[in-house]
């Protein structure tokens, strides 16, 4: 059995999703937004942030946490702030000894959808039939980090021992 | 008396330092770098550099953290591994209840040596004068923390006062 911690990390929003894989089958234990407020100190939002990935970390008792890797164009000004946030967020697995692995928007789309082109809701009906949810989930945030979450556990064994003896990204 | 911990952030190096202002004088009571080795799983390096922040912020029992605000013209990658540093430092001051301030390199060059443009000799130069250290510092990461923390100081209470009013950057 393992347990994955999926993050989409951001300052306003950092979605979450817990995914449990036990052989061929994929539940979801969690999964939501983490909001903080642009009007308090950046150094207070990153506490929200690290607090809340804590209380998962150790209530679910993860094995991994996978982060969706974004790419920004030229945008300097969102890379920045959402590298504040992915910090702390890693920092919080750091600190329990739990590995982090990055996922490019695409690998996730071919993960679960079959191919890097997909679209939002192609993914959100995926990981709804994946995780065999009741509805799909109404936050994008939350969905893209259950997908991740899923895209890892996705992964091949072979590549996860390949990936740790050469040095995670 | 205020004790105001500069930060000048990067995963590879993150420089520190303390300074006391009590008064017109100023005294550097530390200053340093934290070094982490690119071989080493990011999630690693930053609890590293989380760790040694806390460490400094209670050793000297700091009122602030001044920041370093670079600017990465278009490369986004610097800006995202730096803003994950950044993020955990200004965590480790979030968590604390110690308020975080962010200054421009053209700020920090004004506020030591009376203009924008002034070179990084003339800043160490300066730093090591306005601190009465023994010799400059042989490390610009350092150097750059300390003038920083100095910045801070020399911001008047007025403009702090105010800041504080409207909610910080």
């Amino acid at each position: 059995m393992v347990i994955v911690l999926g993050i989409d990390p951001g300052l306003a929003n950092t979605g979450y999703g817990v995914v449990v894989s036990d052989g061929p089958r994929m539940v979801a234990l969690d999964g939501g937004v983490i909001e903080t407020a642009a009007r308090v100190a950046i150094e207070r939002r990153l506490a929200t942030i690290a607090t809340r990935i804590r209380e998962l970390l150790g209530e679910h008792d993860c094995d991994a946490m996978a982060l969706e890797q974004l790419y920004f164009g030229h945008n300097v000004h969102s890379a920045f702030a959402v590298g504040q946030a992915r910090g702390v967020t890693m920092l919080a697995a750091g600190e329990r000894g739990i590995p982090c692995y990055s996922y490019t928007p695409q690998q996730v789309k071919s993960s679960v959808c079959g191919h890097g082109r997909a679209g939002k809701d192609q993914v959100a009906r995926m990981v709804q039939s994946l995780l065999a949810l009741p509805r799909m989930s109404a936050n994008d945030h939350a969905t893209d980090a259950l997908a991740v979450a899923v895209c890892h556990l996705n992964a091949s064994p072979l590549s996860g021992a390949i990936a740790d003896a050469v040095g995670r990204a």
